[in-house]
């Protein structure tokens, strides 16, 4: 059933091909002074920076630079942008990158004129942003987190071994978004698959919760079925236009609000995966991927009717003279064997996790409660042993 | 393959029982002088037009009254509304009713301030609204046509035989709309299914065209897998709040630009059905479904590819042992089979169409090339005939 909400999703977006040259459209909407944020240089090599500084002085814009954005954005950084966006007093933060980078941008954007730490208030205490926000364009160079079109934000602290995710309101999303997926071309295998995996995630962590008929479950199972297609093709050949775009455009509606509307979510996974990260620093994706069979093996009988509809629609399962648990160990299984064959990490001893470290993932992992079975702490340590 | 495209929409919506609430948050954000307008009266009998005026009313608004909107709006209407609007200077134009009332709302709000005949301009001409437009917001009492969430209006021109649609760009999409699924509960069975077989074509004629593989096709599927699956549920039991709120999202999302990107689209059906509309004044989704067998046996042949995906996917035909036309038949069977439990009309001549308007009809129908075969005027021809 779909329950009450609002939804509205303002984010201007640009796909395809020489979308950038949009550019030219959105940034005289805006003043003189951008803070242009990027990450480890990347972009430099592959000629993407060139193209966007080029366009913001055809522009006439006057370009203050913050680059070295670190695949899970530290809260250090994060006090330094802010000072950045506050010392060239910004009129707009474009974010070039993937998704850490457009994470980064609206934790500045909303930390800006906030006289508070803003660890504390927006990932501690998980405050709204009622403060006036910078407004923030994206150029996306890879695909999976949807951070071009949310409000979502997710902030590391190494010191106190939190990784921690923040949803704003529409107020924060980016203003517009560039999506090219040629952009994504470059991408090495284990990044452009670990992306995939998070996509995969976000839908079935939206899907994997709730046992109504709802609308939203049957977007998330088309969306799920065109990455799955598409993801294989992709790694067959990265510069495969139709499935590079195809992903794009599933990851940026696998977490742009819309597969949520009406229905409960879950999120477990990625509380598993943030653990792992905030421990090891490991990819994002990956982080999911080494842990999710072992969980849905381990809540697949507490929903059990969800997970048989998911072996049918997603994977083709044929049901026919099977019990439901056959039915849906057998989507499960296919699921796996999708991962092995795009070479997704399954277990998170290859990311640098032992046995010694499970007691801290414990302790760092948040337990969320929109899923077929709240986890106890002992299941979480269960969890992650069998992921080892 | 996704081309190249940009997206936006920008209308808020509040969905659910009890959404009306909402009004309090959007009206102040207008003027104080209201249009409101609707149709043959059945908000005045059903409740909905006497919480909209209390509304409006603890607003502190003026209100200024526009009824008597048919079901197919007439260019006569629009100039009506025009001159209502301009002589009551309106700040904005309150839609409260189905898919005519909203699409007339938007016709009046690009033509308040057009200096010529809008039916001329935007109807025959199809050029863009370039004037300013006034805000309009809609509260649904049936659904259908999605006009609450795109930029779509069309107007009937009974002299000149024409029933003609624009989409018009995301400037003219309602700013906010109001969809409460308990508002559809008193709508007449045959309004209802009329309404659903609207959306099925709707997600159709974006779904039959092109041989790509992407995205927006597999989000159709999902689409129509819901729809299908709540309407039976539906005229099952009209209070069935979970299948109504599912038809009224599914027809949202059919029709607001999402699963039309980045691909071509047919729209034929429609330009059938709005030919028997323009000559007989049928209820518009029964025209659509009179027709819609004739023309897709017709074109089968010519994208064998999708009518295979489609009766897989949507209608979960096995196809093993099978070749690809029976399998493509026999997903055409099992929507045919559908549409009959529902009670949808499936002859034009239940319509009030006879042999001798075949000649007229065909006249009035205009020629789309987006389809798997552009039809000559024999073609159409013969798909009314088949029709009757």
């Amino acid at each position: 059933m779909l329950g009450k909400f609002s939804y509205c999703n303002p984010t201007r977006l640009y796909f395809g091909e020489g979308a950038l040259s949009a550019l030219a459209l959105e940034l005289p909407k805006y003043g003189k002074r951008v803070l242009l944020v990027y990450g480890g240089g990347s972009i430099k090599r592959n000629g993407i920076y060139d193209q966007v500084v080029a366009s913001l002085k055809a522009c006439g814009k006057e370009v203050f630079e913050d680059g070295g954005v670190m695949p899970n954005p530290t809260v250090e950084k994060l006090y330094e942008g802010v000072r950045r966006a506050r010392d060239c007093q910004a009129d707009l933060i474009l974010a070039v990158g993937g998704g850490s980078v457009c994470d980064y941008a609206k934790a500045v954007s909303i930390s800006v004129f906030c006289d508070e730490d803003p660890w504390e208030k927006y990932f501690i205490r998980f405050e709204d942003a009622v403060q006036k926000t910078l407004p923030v364009g994206c150029v996306l160079t890879m695909v999976g987190t949807g951070s071009e079109m949310n409000g979502g934000s997710v902030i590391t602290n190494h010191a106190q071994k939190l990784k921690i995710g923040h949803v704003f309101g529409d107020r924060v999303f980016p203003k517009f978004s560039v999506l090219d997926p040629t952009f994504t071309y470059s991408l090495p295998k284990h990044q452009m698959v670990s992306g995939c995996f998070d996509i995969m995630s976000h839908i079935m962590e939206q899907y994997f919760s709730g046992e109504d008929d709802n609308t939203s479950d049957y977007i998330a199972e088309g969306l799920m079925r065109s990455l799955v297609h598409s993801s294989v093709a992709a790694v067959a050949d990265p510069h495969d236009y139709e499935a590079r775009s195809n992903i794009m455009w599933t990851a940026t509606w696998a977490l742009n609000t819309l597969i949520a509307m009406g229905k409960t979510t879950d999120w477990e996974v990625h509380m598993l995966g943030q653990a792992i990260g905030a421990h090891t620093d490991a990819t994002h994706g990956m982080t999911l991927s080494a842990v999710s069979l072992p969980y849905y093996r381990h809540i697949m009988s507490y929903g059990l009717p969800k997970f048989k509809r998911f072996a049918i629609a997603v994977w083709g399962v044929d049901a026919a003279g099977k019990s439901d648990r056959q039915v849906a160990e057998e989507g499960l299984a296919a699921m796996e064997r999708w991962m092995k064959s795009i070479g997704l990490v399954m277990h998170t001893s290859e990311l640098g996790v032992s046995e010694d470290m499970l007691d801290g993932l414990v302790e760092s992992t948040l337990v969320m409660d929109g899923g077929y079975k709240v986890l106890t702490k002992d299941e979480i340590r269960e969890i992650f042993r069998q992921s080892l």
